[in-house]
This record gives structure tokens, sequence and C-alpha cells, in this order.
């Protein structure tokens, strides 16, 4: 890269943070907030390009009503910024080692502390201060620290305020989207090469990580928020079930359920094979269920609402006898460990959200039943009049001897 | 396995989970709990079996003062727990798919009311009740509804009273740090003879991964609880950042941190690889480091401090013109996403914890210099009269052409 391309991709990346920024500090207007505390490593990574697995200790970046955020990590990770980051290193501020897994302090007294000093924090009624109270590297503990040292001020959820302002992708994050799009498909045709009588399970699950982890194109793919996972025979009737190291046995299905990740952009994909005839009532659901992919995907552009969505499926799947009373299909984008969905968007009958283009869903048809199961799934981005699939690997039960 | 085999399998991991509660039982006696609610997902498999990619939602084990816990989770997750769980259907209850990813409601005021319910909570000012209040899945906004549950009660930190527990293994537990142990040497071998000079950093993460699944002997590998870390060339100074498909570079130093893992049991191993003649401050760095190591891991035995641990490795390394402020090294066991760390003993030079034979310690001597780093590590078992290698690849700088 020479120094003026990279000079022109960094005003570009720039202006792109500053208007994600400018966005989430419009929303924080309408909603009278003083500050809003970000710890959601995906909301942390959207508003700064900050990006590290060190989001096992407390870490944050905390937004004023207007001017710049500032980040707080560990000591250690607030260097690793430098390299990651689109922040100036005054904007960057990293907590001693000695704070590190104490019974008697904790980092949040220390971030608490320094920003009231720092005068992003002000301790007084009228002082409103968002955090993201259900976020999952945000602890009880850091929460009452937090609380202890703001004892006047009001502490109120910010609802996911970040995650629904990411909701809709710019083109640049529409492109990332398609490359993890471009490995998710890569990878799962290797998952369903790989499954075979006989095999171990994570003799399947090890090509399928090496898989994900080389990419697509000449780019390499990036850690997805999920392992795969592989239920197979029995425990295919239950999501979220890991693998083991037991054979694969002729005459059970396997359900597949991994992503292409690009950049921490999520291109999830599940998919169904038997080994062996499938049982009719295995055929049965998953003949049911694409019609029903078909009836959903018909339903998606600009304008629609979850809720449309869910019932194009759900009245397909009716006329072939089956129910689904779980959502079908969740807003993806960026994704971080534990989890690779937004927390916003979801397509069930209660949702009454206005899908808009530039919004991106795994529509996932996991049909759990009592020993048994199946999946399939595309994933896809809102356009103003279709859904374009990020994934588009034949949605059928692939039958293997 | 034969039936008879696997139900003497079955009785005796009925007595060892049944030793696991009772210890921690006479620990809730000692601090008068009334009840232990447990989310730390390693927590959850330690005291009950149950393991699933499922933590990304609210769950929790209940344990009374006296009586069998109960476990809280998703419905189409509380259904897995059947497979994996070492309890009766009726200690599993499941909350409706309804509350997930509401504003309005939380899983924990379903949890909370059903463990009134059940008798497993009460409201009163004398019934003290532990929670993980640091714990990475227990939210904020989940301490907040179980809180406003229970109006009356006293709610208080755990302050880890399980990973306590944890800290000495069974010899059970000591025989998986084994295997993870020797899956931990293989896959760094794979990792050093991988790195080479114009190959993209994912492609040798890419074989990592591989050989982590695949494990060791005739044993499958588990996922790590943290991925495999590259830092490379000048990000090398800084812990915790990813790897990226950038090529290698001659002339730089790469460190590798990764573990073995068998049945959610880890042993992390770091080794540092330079491409090229390493500077002479990076081979005396090398140098002094291993000299560290054999004096730390000549102090540990039975009835040493964790102060003196650290205190042979400064001192020994101090002689070498060097320093190390944080900790070098940490209690392991099992380890779900984002830490393999036990969260309790520390090798620092303020843990006045006393090391017992049974303890498992990853000893990871990380020196972050401005622009460079070096990285090197061993797990071990402390025995009665010395440390029991889990790792034994030679703890030295590799340097290739």
């Amino acid at each position: 890269m020479t120094a003026e391309v990279s000079g022109e991709k960094s005003q570009h990346e720039g202006r792109e943070y500053a208007a994600r920024l400018a966005r989430v500090q419009e929303v924080m207007a309408q909603r009278s907030l003083a500050v809003l505390l970000v710890s959601d490593p995906a909301n942390l990574y959207y508003l700064t390009g900050y990006n590290a697995w060190s989001f096992y200790m407390p870490q944050c970046l905390i937004v004023p009503a207007t001017g710049p955020p500032h980040l707080f990590a560990r000591a250690m990770d607030a260097q690793g910024a430098q390299h990651t980051a689109y922040l100036p290193a005054q904007q960057v501020h990293g907590y001693p080692e000695t704070l590190v897994h104490r019974p008697d302090v904790h980092p949040y007294d220390w971030i608490a502390e320094r920003a009231l000093d720092l005068g992003l924090l002000r301790d007084h009624p009228e002082a409103v201060v968002a955090a993201e109270l259900d976020a999952h590297y945000f602890t009880a503990r850091g929460f009452l620290a937090l609380w202890s040292a703001l004892p006047s001020a009001t502490i109120v959820d910010s609802h996911e305020l970040v995650n629904w302002v990411r909701v809709i992708k710019s083109p640049a994050e529409q492109e990332q989207l398609r490359v993890a799009g471009d490995i998710a498909n890569k990878v799962m045709q290797i998952a369903i090469d790989g499954i075979e009588v006989g095999r171990r399970q994570c003799d399947v699950v090890a090509e399928v990580q090496h898989a994900q982890t080389l990419g697509a194109r000449t780019l390499g793919g990036d850690y997805p928020a999920i392992v795969p996972m592989l239920p197979t025979g029995e425990t295919a009737g239950t999501p979220h079930l890991t693998w083991s190291d037991l054979p694969l046995r002729a005459g059970e299905a396997t359900t597949i359920e991994l992503a292409g990740v690009y950049h921490r952009y999520h291109a999830p994909l599940a998919r169904t094979v038997s080994l062996g005839h499938p049982p009719a009532r295995l055929a049965h659901c998953a003949g049911a269920t694409a019609e029903g992919l078909v009836a959903a995907l018909d339903v998606i552009r600009d304008e629609v609402t979850g809720a449309e969505v869910h019932r194009a499926f759900t009245t397909t799947i009716g006329r072939h006898g089956l129910t689904k009373e779980s959502r079908i299909g969740y807003s993806i984008g960026i994704g971080y460990p534990p989890d690779w969905g937004e927390h916003t968007v979801s397509l069930r009958s209660e949702e009454q959200t206005v899908l808009r283009a530039g919004m991106a869903f795994h529509v996932i048809l996991g049909m759990w039943m009592e020993g048994w199961g199946y999946e399939v799934s595309q994933s896809v981005l809102v356009q103003a009049d279709h859904a374009e699939l990020l994934t588009d690997l034949p949605p059928e039960l692939t039958v293997k001897p």
C-alpha cells in the first residue's frame, strides 16, 4: 500500500468513525443523556476500531453528549489500542495492573474516578448516565462500582443504543459482510464434504476451523463469535451443543451451524446432513422448511416488518402441519464472543420494527424436535426491493450414503 | 464402552459431583450463606457437568444451604442439559422464549420468581444471598432483576466461592490437565514449524486451530477459551492482539499464545519465534527469562506462597537488569470464553496464598517492551515436592532463517 492510498483510506475511515459518533450523539441528545458508557466490544469496535481479545477485563468507551469519546482499558491493552483504535493517545487511559482480580478494589473504581477528573462524568441528579446494563462484559460489580462513584447521578439502561445505530450497514460494512458470506459458503461446503460415517466429530470441526481462518478470495478469515456447532444423532434435537470426539454414525443426521467472519463481520450459516436415507419425518420437515424459507426471503425488503417475515414462514410450514414458536432470524453485523447476534431486530411474531435497506439478517430455521432436529439458514442483506443473499449454498437437506 | 463400565463411570462421576457440592455447601455454611447463585459457565460445568454454548443467554445454578441445586436456562437449552448435566429433570427449569432480548422483561425476573416459588430463594433480611457479581455473564440487568425480586434479602458478592473450591484438582481432573498438556505441546510445535517468512498470519493460525481440535493420543481437543494469539513485529510488544492476513516478515519476532484443551480443561502455552537473527535485546531477554523460569519452577511445591514464586523470578531477571511488574502466572483448570484463568491465585508479589499439591498454574513470562516483546511459559501441576510439567516443549526462543 502506498503512503498516498493509506492516507486516503485513513481519511475515509476517519469520516466513517466521525459519522458513527455523530449518530450516537444525536440519539443521546434525543434521550437527554449526558454520558453514554459503552462496554460491548462490538460497539467499541464500531465506534473506534479497537479490536483485541481484552474484553475479559473491564474496558469501556465513555461518550459525552458533545466532544470526543475516551477509551479506558487495562494498561497493557491501552498500549495495544494505539495499533487498532482510531483515537489519539490522549483519549486512551490505562488502569494499573494492581487492580486486576482483587476482592477489595475494582477497575471501575479507577475508571469512574478518572472520568470524573476528566469531566467526562459528573455527579449531579440532572446528569443522566446511560450504561449497557445487559452487555456481557459489564458485570454487576462494575455497575456497583460506577454507581458508588456517582451517588447523585441517574444511571439508566442504554437499551442497546449503539447496537440500534449499527443496525443499518454502510456501503463499506456491506462489503465486509459479502466477504464473510463468501467465507461461509466455502466453509459450509467443506463441513458437508467432511461428514462421513465413522469420522470423529472433532475431525470435521478441525477442517471447518481451518477453513474459517484461511478465509476466501485472498482475504483471511477472522475468529467467529461462536465456535462451530455440530449436534448429531439424538442431540441434534438440541441447539448450542459443541462437538465431541465420538464418531459420526450411519443413519444419523447432523446439524451444522457456523459463520464466515471477516474483520469481525459475521455471515452465519446452518445446514443439515443425513448419513443414510432420512426418516420420513426429517425429509418432510426439510421440504416444508425449504418452502417456508423461500416464502420468508420473498417478503424481505425495505418497509416490511419483522412480524410479516415471520408470518410468511409460519403460514407456509403450517400448511404442512408444522409450527415454530421461537424467532426465525435476527440482525447480524459485527460480533464478538459469546454471540454473533446484534441484539436488536428479531424476526418474530411480535416484531413491529420496520426493515430498512442496509439491514442484515441471519434467517435461521431451527426445528428442534424431541430427539431429532433440522436446521437450514441463509444470511441476507435487505435491499430496497429484495433480499440480497450473502450466502447462497442450496438450502436443502444433504443426504450422504 | 460396555454398560457395566458405563455404570461404574457414572457412579464414580456421581460421587465426584456430590463431593464438589458438599465442599461448596461447607464454605457456604462457614459464611452463613442461605443461597448461592452460580452463573460462571466454568462453575456450572464443575458442579453439574452442564456444557453448552448457551452462556450468552442468562443461566444459573441456584445452590441452597442444604439439599440439591437447581439449574435455570433458556427452555431450548434446558432440554440440552439432559444430555450433559448430572441433574435429574425436576432440577432443571427452562424459561420461555418470549423473554429473549426484551427491553421490558428479563429472564432473571422469571428465574427469581420461579426460585421463590420453589423455596430456593427467600426474601427476608436474614437470608444472605451470594451471587457471582464479577462473573462475565451475570450482567448488571440480571443483578437488578434479582435485586428487585428480593427487596428485603441481603445480596452479597460470592467472591469467587466456587472458583476457590476448584483450585485443588482431583486425580480425575489432573488426568484431564495432562491430556490438555499433551495437546498444547503438539499444537505449539505445529505453530513454530508453520511460522515462515511470507506466510500469512492466518495460515499459521488455521493450522493451530486444526491441531487444537484434532487433539492428541486418540483424544479429540476442545475449543479454547481464548483464540490463538499471534502478535508479530511491532505489535509483539502488546498482548491480546489477534491475527490478520498480513504476511510474516523477515527480521521480525512473533509471540504465540495458545492452549491445549480437553473436556474444558486448559493447558496454556506461549513461545516466541524470531525470523532471522534476533536483535541483541531480544536474545538477552530470552536468556534472562529462561533462567528466571527455571528459578520460578524450582520454587513451586506444596506450602510455598505465590509471592515466593514471583520473587524467585524477579530476583533472577533482576541480575540481568530486567524487571516485570505484572503477575507471572495464574491458576488454571476449567475455562470458557473469554478467559482460561481461574480468577483465584496469581503468582505476584503480594500473593500470600499458599500453594497446595493439586493446584495447577500457567507460569507465563510476558515481557512486553516498547515496540517489541518476548513470551515463554509452561503449564504445571503442583506436587508435594516439585512442579510437574504439563507442557515440556523446550522453553527457548526459536530462531528460524
